[in-house]
């Protein structure tokens, strides 16, 4: 299977430049101003486009069993509908219910995970600790190709993990070379808000950002990063919504500290005022965790990703659907909690980052697909456009436009967030694993071929700390 | 009985001025120039001195049993020592153990702290959490003064505060008008560095503050912070040890919330190279936590009181001689954690804050005494020299030098941090409740002489929070 | 002449209390519960009020000669506006034009001021430089009561004064006793900016904020301290109207440097928007500089008054009618700088600040009287009820309101900034120097009845500074 | 000309692979695992050793005529010096005098600097203004390749740029699609501070630093940044030597600005205490501006370095003799400024940066070549491993040592102000141009050799600019 990629300008994290891309057998092969086509090529026109690395998306909940439902996008429908927004790549979660065996759990999700259109990977949960989840975090990150592990901060009395799980399970993975991730909400806050917020009486989705204002998230982001600055480990903070998350990582990161920042396509456009619709399905479409911010906290995201202190976009793709929703209807709290974006991540990334002058187009791939191959370790392999890796390729038309609407998209959810934007910047073709599976506004994508992306731990991209070094080494005084 | 201070300078924290000071059956009755001395007064010649509001201590430990062994110093030998060094007050803590009554530990205290030779007040720990202790709260505000509760961040597995008890111990603060009080130090993370330090075959006082980093504290009192906005409650950080912490202070009060930082007068003047002394006995007698800092951390605590980002000074005296230190003489962590102070502070801020030009006469005065006694409501009873005031004062010679020595204080301790050091600027007379308790070297203090004092809820000076307003009232929206 | 001000709570910046307020012969000589009336006094009644120290407004321009015209409030209509509104004292500016003789300009404004009806000083701008000035400082700050000394870092060609000017004046000031004043804003950033929007086509005063943006003002302020730091002087920046200018002064208190902010009341509440009201007099009237902000300086601006980065209100009170405004009608530049407020003030930090709970009653008395009386050293002859005083006093009734209106201002300008704004909280009674000049909507502002106020230099409040201790002293290298 | 580096690892910015480098005619032309070795090729065995980019130093200054003086390291010494210490490029400094024709002194530099032996490349200072100089600009930027206009905020009544000429020149360079570059000092300050130290008799060297405190960094760079930000126009800060002025910098790049710090290696490793010693020509030798900071700094450096917040490392190499720094042996403001480093500065980047675990090897590319290539635009000619590049390259041997010393360096200084250090990670062969110009220990640079290297404007990697967007254009409003 050939296909070349004729005429476009091929846009790195690193450098832009003119050249035909060839691909065949799935990796890409040649790269070169003016490429002759194999016999048999398929021929992709990327006349007055550009050719981007596929987006990667690093956080999604593809059928994820949530608060007594199911989500409503299945690894085949999610993954398909990124490839028609040009994301080549997911990272899912695997959550193991407390006291689950976590291995049991991983091997249940790699099942689920089969029928993808498009390669995928797995963050690991650690959600509860004993000697067995210690023991399950090896094998994981030696035989299975994990190499990062998700801690959650919040829900309590579900799979919240308190700070002596945290402690142990950040330590274990510094001795393995994984990465640890957290969503950071202080649980033990957000309960109490809950309470509070029903208490006075109010029941609707406007409560759902009243019981998880951003403090509590600035709280937990800066106690999750102390911690890894303690216990010696590389963090990465997935969905920042908030100034007061994000200062906390640039105060790390101030400090040489190896600290990561993710944000969400949604929280860099979306203010809270959706809380406050007067249609309630339309407000609690809107709920999920963290939610959206007051205005302000959107400008500040996207300064974060000017300048470097957060590194990765993604969607927390994690679809529930209005009778799902409806769950909550008398109470905010058992709303389920989740939006979609994996379909519009890069379009709405490119036409308000790229189109407004904030990022270069070289920064938006940086933060759609280059960092999150470095950081959690595919890189080169995925995120670059150059001979011998992953043929993951997106054709972008930065003419080219799209109006977002629930009625037109993929996703498997009947509400869109970004809901009538228009967007000036799309991808017209897409390639998957040197396969053209979209191509203006055709989408062919074939189920159960993707492949799982195992990424080896001890990434060169995060292995330095400036800490534990021979000159500050603590040693005992001789008495 | 009567006592007229004659010819000096009065300092307060607001303004300086040339009077004399008649004091009458404990209370301060005239200020004036050229009073004339009523019959039978005692007569104190000022001249050339400045006549300040005597000190408070608002962190103190006597006779604490801690550790398994108890603190050296009484109510009586502390108290005495306090007045020698021109403090005039201090307010210690009532710790019950988890599951004890609350009351009854109160009780307990207030019967040994009877001999005592100057006003006292209390700090009550909240150390566990059901019903009986939000009882209790009440009662011990409503009925016995206690208008401050204190909350351990750290020592896991005794009486360590986890995010559960401190939301629910500030609620009911709130409710009370009480002010919240914590240590800062994230407990999980010390319990696990000791084990580490421990297993790194690290047993000498060099592991203390190995196990208790900065960042420890700055963590805790940031999540003390954020827990505290949210509950919209004051809250009062005691000794602030490290520009983490005042770091976190800072930037609370900066978004206008009522946060306050106490610092002692040892970690003002002292870094950790004090742990690495090659006599165990002389490393062991500085183990008290927080530690005592990295240099650099000295400079930046005294910029927090210059900048009002700190008000309060103390000592957190809590004495343990070196017997009782022997205890961990094969494991730091069963060093009794503990340092003396309380006579010596007033004379190390003054030579190192105002003899520095670091704070004015006025300033000096603010953060020995009148800020401590507007944060914990007994102004201007306390704190300020005024018609109508308790007669708590103190002769402030500027020129008149001591070098402190174990050998020559008054605290019931076996050595001083501060050994050796010469300062210039002391007390030549101390005066409590109207009578001349210390003069000129000679220390009269009478047991059982100071009186318990009552402290008021709903401090004026701390009542005011911005956020509770009608303008951003979370209000249900209709539809 | 006596008074007696009955029934009421005194409110000072650092208690409250109740107590009657007896005033003799301009003066406070007694202060207590259930004071008798001596025979012939004047009897106020306080019940259910609040008696404070009338209002210090350090930042006003009576009669200024600017941008071709002459401010339409003289020292009479002013400061009898400011008496209705609870503001007994002003401090206004000399401003000699460069080249003039100093000592010519501060005389002619001495004479301009002789009709005020309250109490008055001034601050000296240096506008030029050489010997003269200097000498001519001397004089002022020995011979004449001048403690401040202000500096313009904006108007280009006209009295801007460069670094050099700065330098020189802050050595110089220390040299005094001195305390330096700015206006910061980068004066020639502003002339091009000016330039660059007149050469978009932009006349209209929407061209004033576009040519004054906030980092024009944040430089400033960020270079006046810088200097100030070097020079070792205290500094005080006039009408900090946004976040960036804010942080400069932040990050400067932070390290103990002695710098003070002044905010307006305007820039309080509110925001830029008022330049773009289709009607150009509106508009115009809002022409002043540093011109109003974008919204959420404002709760920035509040949060330094909370967190004490900032210290004194002020109202910059500087007042052209429309046919002066009109001067600019078709080029904003020539718009007459200037609006009005000494008479609202009060009232308006009073319902913005207290009744919104951002500040305590004793908060409103220190930014709006004693902070400033402090660092201009005429405290506690000012900015405090207590005996000995001047009795420059407001009753405050927290219940009674007045809606703001050019309709029934006394203010001598045709239009209000705060038009329509009701506010809760004001003064029923002023006190100019023990005489009841306002009284329940009745002013009885007399003509020249105020007094010139000398300021004597190296105020208590400010004397000190960190750094020139004698462990820093620079010293040779013996070679 | 052939040549075939083999066996090594080879480490970009981006990434680490094995493999294979062939040269040809100057250019690397393949890049692979086991190239096989065309006839006639050089090997060059990087067997256990990294192949890297080589290094640029942006900020140089070979024979300068600077204060009444010629520095002593010309363009052929200077540059080959450099590639006996892995740097392959240096961009030095045209600097017309005030008034001089500019082009002139571009075409004065370009005659100098034929004798290189490596590539180079200019900034161009803007030292006066005038309509020539503006079109000369003009003129440098579309004819000779200039990108970059460097300004020096400092040296009063020589080359220092005041506001207007900063003003003016920023907004020529945003028209013509250039890079400004500052030495920000506040050259007032300096000049008075200069004539305070003498005035109290310091004239050693000592007296250096202590007319050129941080802060005047600190200001000059925060002036400089706001300027830059009026302007809309990127800027790069010249050796930043302290946190005052990285302050700066991460405040600006925090909200999304394009500015960019370059630190010295000199800076990171040393500190203030060299101007007390007693050897008058050692702390003469140490002369420089801005000069070495107290400790502390240095690690503020270097954690802008890890955090991304300065970009570049360089060396202000410049070098003069003992005789030429005795010229001001009575006074310390005629020492010439000046200390060397081009051939020590990769080592000392290694040795202290990744040999501690601060840098991955990636990042050290970064800052030692490839972002001093994107910034200045001859990405991926220059700062790349890979084909169609130049081949400028380094053979590392990670375990390879050198003890620095003005005995053994190339450079034409008789100081070396890392004498002593020995480094562990060096370049074992440097490749220039495809030839192998110094190979473990041997240096055979040729005089001539190197080229003029032309950087055209408008580079991607710094052409957004956040803030000139449809959205905030300011626009006049309709009256």
């Amino acid at each position: 299977m050939r296909l070349l990629i004729r005429g476009g300008t091929i846009v790195n994290a690193d450098q832009s430049f003119r050249g035909d891309v060839l691909c065949e057998n799935g990796k890409i092969v040649a790269i070169g101003e003016n490429l002759s086509a194999p016999s048999g090529a398929e021929i992709v026109d990327a006349g007055g486009c550009m050719v981007m690395p596929g987006g990667i998306d690093p956080h999604t909940h593809m059928q994820l069993p949530f608060m007594g439902t199911v989500a409503s996008e299945d690894f085949y429908t999610g993954t398909a509908a990124g490839l028609a927004g040009g994301t080549t790549m997911i990272i899912d979660f695997v959550i193991p219910s407390p006291q689950q065996d976590i291995l049991e759990a991983f091997h249940q999700w790699r099942e689920w995970a089969e029928k993808s259109a498009a390669d995928y990977s797995f963050h690991v949960a650690i959600t509860w600790w004993d000697d067995s989840v210690r023991e399950a975090m090896k094998t994981l990150a030696e035989e299975y190709g994990i190499n990062s592990f998700k801690h959650f901060m919040a829900y309590k009395g579900a799979i919240m993990a308190d700070d002596e799980i945290l402690v142990n399970s950040f330590r274990r993975a510094r001795e393995l070379g994984a990465i640890c991730t957290v969503h950071a909400e202080n649980g033990e806050l957000v309960f109490q808000l809950q309470q509070e917020v029903l208490a006075q009486g109010i029941t609707g989705p406007e409560g759902h950002p009243m019981s998880r204002p951003p403090i509590v998230e600035g709280e937990a982001a800066n106690r999750a990063i102390q911690i890894a600055n303690v216990m010696d480990v590389p963090l990465y903070l997935v969905h920042t919504s908030c100034d007061e998350a994000l200062s906390a990582i640039t105060r790390a990161r101030q400090t040489g500290q190896r600290v990561f920042g993710e944000v969400l396509a949604g929280h860099l456009v979306i203010d809270d005022s959706v809380y406050r619709n007067s249609d309630w399905a339309t407000a609690a479409a809107h709920v999920m965790s963290p939610p959206f911010r007051p205005k302000g906290h959107q400008e500040k995201l996207w300064q974060g990703l000017q300048s470097g202190m957060l590194q990765t976009t993604a969607t927390d793709h994690c679809c529930f659907c209005e009778p799902q929703k409806s769950m909550g209807r008398d109470d905010f709290t058992k709303i389920p909690n989740g939006t979609a974006g994996v379909e519009d991540r890069m379009h709405v990334l490119w036409d308000q980052g790229v189109n407004t002058g904030r990022l270069t187009p070289n920064e938006f791939v940086a933060v759609t697909s280059t960092n999150a191959a470095k950081i959690f370790n595919i890189y080169p392999r995925k995120g670059c456009v150059q001979v011998g890796a992953d043929a993951d390729l997106v054709v972008w038309d930065p003419t080219a436009t799209r109006t977002i609407s629930k009625d037109t998209h993929h996703q498997n959810i009947d509400f869109n967030i970004f809901e009538g934007m228009k967007v000036t910047g799309i991808n017209i073709a897409t390639i998957s694993n040197g396969n053209l599976v979209y191509s203006k506004g055709e989408l062919r994508a074939v189920k159960g071929a993707g492949n799982y992306i195992e990424r080896p731990c001890f990434p060169n991209y995060v292995q330095a700390m400036g800490k534990h070094t021979q000159a500050t080494k603590p040693t005992a005084v001789k008495r």
